[in-house]
């Protein structure tokens, strides 16, 4: 369980900076004064624009246009959180000029932290902020409304934020601008997204490992005995002495996930049987031969960029079902990837794979509770498990796209088979960020 | 690393259910219509008052009284996980009424999930909800301003929500009647707390073994050389054979938190030296003889739980500023566990112990950089890890307060040492939910 070679290897990276040019473009296309987001450390959208971890307490941030002088972002902290603040905002944004001095930003954008007025609401900070920063028409911080400016912010603003930024003389307008930028990755996104996705594929390895140690169950075992008197289903596998369970084996997922320095961030997904039919299965089932076992593991890095693979594995199958399920989307994940390169579209991709999943007679249009296909094809994924762009959207694909591909089929009285890895859209193509193999019977990988 | 006892514990627990009562009682003591909360699973309100861990995509709950009649609460979810919804919002909160028949709610407040209009905004669905479960003064769904209602709303509610919730006709007013009543525990809850505590010992336990088990650093270790050159620091442990940092502890402790079943939730902080003094670090230090090793741990249990335990060590260390730190910590530790009990404000429990670390020398109101006390006393832990009351608010405390204790005091150029607790305030005085031993020499704990 001795990790390190992660860490090692994430102090050898380029920083992870983000481009506020576009943030500034956007306010000034839409006539706008300034940009304006507040949120806490679970906001996605103020993480990937300050790469600031913060704490579970509100920030603001501030990006605002300047004539002839550098634009400026604002990070308004609380204040015991100065420090990490200027080290993840201000100084990972900085590099040296050819002067050798450190005193200048990588996109032009000066920042810097701000911690005054702890007490007040993240939103008054930020209406006060905007007020400093902008300051036109401004008869001091005494006024409540001072002028008629426009501040973007994104759709899903607090409430309460927005409601002190409109009482501080601002109208307010939303803005796609941050999820748009998300969703073209840079390299050192990229290098992330690769470093968490191999995390995934280590947790993988661990649960086809555990299956492929695990022996068909005895059915002497009394409990298990009623159960087949019941509903014909087999004895569940053992595994070290013991019933071998969803909630076991994503134990054993999640320890070396976090023994690899990433966390399983309550998405390890394991479903056995019925439960494999479950999207997003997380709670106790026993574990069968004959049934699928579908594993959606989805870590995320000490970045914040996730990881998202999914396989499914029969220990001790007849090859029914799930046999014909796994060829069914094994061969639908093939027509997917072949199909993602720049300028296709989102919708053709998902249409590509429900298609071949309906030439293998599997309802590739399955409502809620139904057999078939139930679900989009895949999703972006980055500082959020699913971003832009989705697989189903008319989204026209373009390089630095990263999506997960994940076709799947469902019967919620048998299982569910579902195949899924994260690529990265190229200039000709699409190129997996981790490979982890295919088979339906698990091998020991460890 | 097999688990498997917590889950057979948590399969054995009374079902945890939230009483909507006293939002029903909100509404109607403010004279609304309904109570509307929207948000994804991120939102800690939601997640409370539904207990549907659901996905990353919103979903809304509308809480309506109703007169003569059961009142109603409706979540609207994402179409894909109507029967995660079911389970957790609805079949959970039924019980068997005399007649032995599961048709009743635990309060009396019928529950129901409703997935229609899937493309729709989560707002725009809670709108349409209103409208339906209200009805009075309505034209029909084609009325874009039907009525002049009243819906109390969290203050943070996502602004676009809002913004639809607005433009169909309701008046907005915000609540705090959820974070009132998270703060008061109930016996499930507390069930919850206290498993999730004893699996944050058991990091702790690891991480103390590791620091039993090291070794002071041999010199010769040339980076180790060039660094006590520099700052006349002593060199870094090692363990296993490699030199300890504070990330390769970190992912000794949350692969046991992973094995016993809850997640570290990105919230193991370990500093090491100075980094000791930052409040939430969790980057990569090396570990040295002589310094303060400060090791907090706050995982999420499979219910959304938080635990919260902090400890100090110092492996060989020389008695000067870390022991008579530790000493003046542990000293305001027992005078703030001494204040807690119903009727005590907060606010008094924060004012002893910031007083006794005066005692001791430290400072204790000091500001951000700044040596000696920089923080509250303490927090209310829940499905939020800082939720209501806070431990320098004005608060009285009750029964069944669930609150975080952890004095601590921090000097920036050499380390910090905080104890932690998680204590349920009772009848006459507080209760530990789980108890750590002390002592600032590592022990082998396992």
């Amino acid at each position: 369980m001795s990790g390190g070679s992660d860490a090692a290897e994430s102090r050898d990276r380029s920083p992870l900076r983000t481009d506020l040019t576009p943030i500034v473009d956007a306010v000034a296309d839409a006539d706008a004064d300034a940009f304006v987001a507040v949120g806490d450390r679970f906001d996605d959208d103020l993480r990937y624009l300050t790469r600031f971890a913060g704490p579970d307490r509100p920030s603001a941030l501030v990006v605002v246009p300047v004539d002839g002088a550098a634009d400026r972002a604002v990070c308004c902290a609380p204040s015991l959180f100065r420090e990490q603040a200027e080290r993840e905002f201000v100084a990972s944004a900085r590099e040296r000029g050819s002067d050798g001095r450190a005193d200048r930003f990588h996109d032009g954008v000066a920042r810097e932290v701000r911690t005054e007025r702890v007490g007040d609401h993240a939103g008054e900070r930020a209406a006060g902020l905007v007020r400093d920063l902008i300051g036109a028409g401004d008869d001091g911080p005494e006024t409540e409304s001072d002028g008629d400016r426009t501040l973007l912010v994104p759709p899903s603003i607090p409430h309460d934020a927005a409601v002190y930024l409109e009482r501080a003389g601002n109208a307010l307008a939303s803005t796609d601008a941050v999820a748009t930028a998300r969703a073209r990755k840079t390299d050192a996104e990229l290098d992330r997204l690769r470093s968490v996705q191999r995390a995934a594929t280590a947790g993988m390895a661990r649960a086809e490992t555990v299956l492929a140690e695990s022996e068909v169950g005895d059915s002497a075992d009394e409990s298990v005995g009623e159960a087949r008197t019941e509903d014909r289903r087999r004895p569940p596998l053992r595994w070290e002495g013991a019933p071998l369970t969803t909630e076991r084996l994503r134990r054993e997922v999640n320890a070396v996930l976090a023994a690899r320095g990433v966390r399983d961030a309550g998405d390890t997904a394991i479903g056995a049987g019925p439960s494999a039919a479950d999207l997003h299965f997380v709670g106790d089932d026993p574990i069968r031969p004959g049934e699928t076992v579908l594993i959606d593991v989805s870590p995320r890095g000490p970045d914040g960029y996730r990881g998202d693979l999914a396989r499914t594995f029969v220990v001790d199958g007849d090859g029914g079902w799930e046999r014909r399920a796994y060829l069914a989307v094994e061969s639908a994940r093939e027509v997917a990837l072949g199909e993602i390169e720049p300028g296709a579209t989102a919708a053709s991709v998902h249409g590509e794979a429900a298609a071949e999943l309906g030439a293998y007679g599997f309802d590739p249009n399955a409502g809620e509770g139904e057999a078939g296909f139930t679900h989009d094809t895949g999703h972006g994924v980055g500082v959020s498990l699913h971003e832009s762009p989705s697989l189903s959207s008319g989204t026209e694909l373009r390089p630095g796209h990263v999506v997960a591909v994940e076709p799947g089929v469902y019967d919620p009285d048998v299982g569910g088979v579902r195949l899924e890895d994260v690529v990265v859209v190229t200039e000709d193509g699409c190129e997996l960020l981790a490979e982890y193999s295919f088979g339906i019977v698990p091998r020991e990988r460890e």
